[in-house]
């Protein structure tokens, strides 16, 4: 799990791999070639077969893109991966290039000349993504040109992975709370409204949400690749072996669908294109594949339908999110009580801490996966915000660091995702200083009512102003949306600059604001919170929404300058506190419950340096 | 300035001036009209004989759009304009929809058939408008037919009144801040930059602004009626019949650019075309009529080039602008003064109230213009957020009623616009409540540190977040750019759900949050303010830009519930108070100086019952 950048893929394969793919290039009849990060479905997460880009380079990100011409190749990344990039790929052939601040077209026209031709395989770019490049390239006299087999794995071969296989679980409707068929039934609707014949779902959490299906096709979500197509009226087509479902599951998703062999979907494509159809894509998430198969004329840009319902929770997922996090807490907080005993040994590193926190989850004994690589910075570690411990950069916990932790689990009722910022030692002013503005900007959010209509864009700035009153910001947004047992991000809604999506009941997001002192440390406070139906406030004349948190572990009162909280901020803090005591400790052992009531109690009753 | 509806336009002349234009549908082969509100320029404001709306409909507010057929007739208007439309116009005729809940597309669709033709001037809709009409039309067989002479002005024949041809006066460099010559050449260097040969200007206040000249033919707004084309090199043209100007303006403006009439601007565009240049239109601003003459071929859609620079204030604008506002203060606490001595013989009413508040901006000495018709409203009208006061609305202010007054002037060095919100007798605690918690989204804006980049979108949810704790808002935006001596409403920049733009050094803006409670009162708190130069605050790692008020005259400290304004924000407001007493006072009489210090002591030191 914890590996070096070395053992993950080594920087001196790099240089005969690219050599061999330059080799093909005169066959395939182009000058350049585009490895893409992603899968076929463009998810966060890809099996390992699919890792093309890892593959080729080295660099081990989870976003990126090369592109390789006769005599030059250059790593598009972004701020993130910078130095991590450099470190992984061979940078005597690969130029390290920064997006968004370079573009990937303007670095190939610079590469290439008036009359070349740049390949690319049109399973793994959207279509929104080659038509902005198409558009810069074609006015410099480059074209693009699709691969029907992808060159890497000609060259990548017999070692190439196989695809996953493995078995695909049902979603009961007890945790799923909707039955697939009237999901169905929901998205042939909007077909009608849309006046459209049909839908292709190319979205993996989209699939598995209509379908009421799980699997473990990639780390850390639950999903199965897989394409759907919905049309406007008739039995939906999932295409997936057959044989990767147990009777049971199988009996349960055909009573809805078709399932069809993948190989099978090219034919499909090519009927709807025949009979003429409209058929929906979503230019942001689909395969470019799609586009070239079907046709502009047969393609109708519209969103997924599925990502909106989705996002909205019914009440059985809420009810599900609502015991996931209670059982998540129980391992957190037992973690944190742990933590605080071992850390003073000084002997405690970050991946020891972070696979303490794994465990403790298995211990529930319904721990699925953990919903991502979990972030555990020490001291200036926790400055780097997608900061991935290994062995190289594993660091001993001293007395004066903060500890950033950031980490969450799938169980089958719902997915969690959760920071603390914990103290180790004597934290000076600064921090405390720092920490409070984060955490009234954490309860900024949590306590915030607002309209109907509002969007994450409006309450973005609730979490910064606080900090911005101090001349301090952070580069991220403040929320993202969680699925159901299902993706740790999901869109559309969102918290940050460019959450135009207004906030609906029922849906999921994260509160999470922060501050990194590079080369320092690191903050954040994160919970999720559930929008709550909307109510009439006492002497108020309209509806509001609110937030309820769900996420239920103690905020380090270490690290509270409590004159800097207004009275409503403290007894915000205080009431989240008792309940937190309330909810968890009966579930802890004496020890751990004695320690939480000490990190629980109210802030006035504070005594320096203890919980 | 203070009419009854009656006497702004007679509604029985509706009936036959709608017949009229019937009778021309056959001969100008339509089947229905569309009669706009603006004008070719498409400002704010219009000059008498561009009021073809109202001339048709009788109908005078600010915005609208009506559409006529062979058999039914519609007005469009907006939530301000219900009821004052149906009171103005034949409803018998006229079937009042409201806009956006209802478009004109859809009514027009249900209203006409398959194969008919709507009518329109080109002049007077943009090439948005256009362009949006013609897709929801074209979809139902609809076409539309650009006229060549709007049947309005044959209707109305002899009794329309003649274009305005007043003076054209020099904005001087001493005001301006930088020569004429010197903008033209940003324009052009903007010009090469995109690609582009031309521009044509066609909104007044860029043409103003550009030229630096100022004029009188709208109400309000000190501009010209004027287009202009800015080639990328070599003379600009304004098109203007030279004679408006006296020899020295004449003189000035000719130094740039060649002075043409305006009967030539057709020839000039068609030079353009006949050259195939490329030329740059703004298509949310300029009249489809310019695209239709040079065609789609020839335009390149960009933004009006002046109105991002124009919106940036230079150091002498900035100088007039804290000149304009200290002469503003004294008029405004001369009348505030006034006011409370009056107010209390149960006498004064609202269109007296206005006079006077004229009157002492009059006695500057310096007053062009009042900036916009002042917004005078007690008790229940000042709930109508564009509420005008007439004869058949005025109210007598009576104890326990709220006063909102919003008003503003035109001075050669800067533009104003300011509401105050004043108590009349004991205000109830409702009132105080409510009054407070305006002012602390005033105080939340005025007082905000933000870094660079920050838009109006990420502010305007500060100035609501403390009326949304308490299950309120209100239906505007937080504030709206103002000009230098030009409009009081100026893009690109404003603080609301729609502000996408970043708030730059030198724009100035509107902080005006409110508060309405429908048939009881309205509560509005606005200052301008100037964005202040970014500065690293002290124990801060970013620089941070701010506000500078410009505004200076007391707010209500009898509205005030001091016990729920945090200490940060009273000392907002106690400071912002002891720098109204000391710039303003010096420039009172004795009486009015002595009112002034009692409505700015600070907040801790205050009598019930007094300023």
């Amino acid at each position: 799990m914890y590996q070096t950048f070395d053992e993950a893929a080594p920087t001196q394969s790099v240089a005969p791999r690219v050599a061999h793919l330059r080799q093909m290039f005169d066959r395939l009849r182009f000058d350049a070639f585009l490895i893409a990060r992603g899968d076929r479905y463009r998810g966060e997460y890809v099996a390992e077969r699919d890792e093309r880009l890892k593959w080729l380079t080295a660099f081990s990100g989870s976003a990126g893109l090369a592109a390789v011409t006769r005599d030059r190749a250059a790593l598009f990344v972004d701020g993130r991966y910078t130095v991590q990039s450099r470190q992984q790929t061979d940078t005597r052939l690969f130029e390290i290039m920064q997006i968004p601040a370079t573009k990937p077209s303007d670095w190939l026209i610079d590469a290439l000349e008036s009359g070349d031709t740049v390949g690319f395989d049109p399973w793994l770019h959207s279509i929104e993504e080659i038509g902005r490049l198409e558009t810069a390239l074609v006015a410099k006299g480059i074209r693009l040109k699709a691969v029907n087999r992808n060159p890497i794995d000609q060259v990548w071969g017999g070692e190439q992975p196989v695809a996953p296989s493995g078995p695909v679980v049902a979603q009961p409707v007890s945790r799923a709370g909707r039955l697939a068929k009237d999901k169905i039934a929901d998205v042939q609707r909007d077909l009608v409204r849309a006046g459209e014949d049909a839908v292709i779902l190319t979205l993996t959490d989209s699939v598995a949400w209509l379908f009421n299906i799980r699997g473990s096709d990639v780390p850390h979500t639950p999903v199965v690749l897989a394409f759907a197509i919905v049309p406007r009226e008739g039995r939906a087509e999932l295409f997936i072996e057959p044989s990767r479902m147990s009777g049971a599951v199988r009996e349960q998703v055909e009573a809805v669908a078709e399932l069809v062999a993948p190989d099978h979907l090219p034919a499909r494509v090519d009927a709807l294109k025949a009979q003429e159809k409209r058929v929906r894509l979503a230019p942001g998430a689909a395969a470019y594949w799609f586009l070239r198969r079907l046709g502009e004329r047969r393609v109708s840009r519209g969103p997924d339908p599925c990502q909106r319902a989705k996002a909205i929770k019914n009440a059985t997922e809420i009810k599900g999110a609502r015991a996931a996090h209670a059982r998540d807490a129980v391992a957190l907080c037992r973690f944190l009580h742990w933590f605080d005993k071992e850390v003073s040994t000084g002997q405690l590193d970050e991946i020891a801490a972070a696979q303490k926190l794994e465990a403790f989850r298995q211990e529930t004994g319904k721990l699925k996966e953990i919903s991502f690589d979990t972030i555990a910075g020490s001291g200036p570690n926790g400055a780097i915000v997608h900061y991935r411990v290994n062995t190289a950069s594993n660091r001993r916990i001293r007395p004066g660091d903060l500890f950033l932790v950031d980490s969450g689990a799938q169980y089958a009722d719902g997915t969690t995702d959760v920071t603390r910022t914990i103290a180790v030692g004597e934290p000076t002013e600064d921090i405390r200083r720092h920490f409070t503005l984060v955490l009234k900007g954490h309860i900024a959010i949590a306590a915030a009512l607002f309209p109907k209509g509002t969007r994450g864009i409006d309450l973005d700035p609730l979490a910064r102003h606080a900090l911005w009153q101090a001349g301090l910001d952070f580069d991220h947004g403040t929320g993202h949306g969680v699925g159901s047992y299902l993706s740790v991000h999901e869109g559309p809604q969102s918290i940050s600059r460019r959450g135009e999506v207004a906030l609906e009941p029922g849906m999921i997001i994260s509160n999470e604001p922060g501050f990194y002192r590079e080369g320092a440390y690191g903050i954040r406070i994160e919970n999720l919170v559930l929008v709550r139906p909307p109510h009439r406030p006492e002497g108020g004349d309209r509806e509001m929404l609110s937030f309820e948190t769900l996420t239920l572990a103690p905020i380090d009162r270490r690290l509270i300058a409590s004159e800097l909280l207004e009275a409503a901020e403290r007894a915000w803090l205080d009431a989240y506190h008792a309940r937190v005591a309330r909810e968890v400790g009966p579930e802890l052992d004496a020890a751990a419950q004695s320690w939480l009531e000490a990190a629980t109690r109210p802030l006035d009753n504070s005594a320096a340096g203890r919980w």
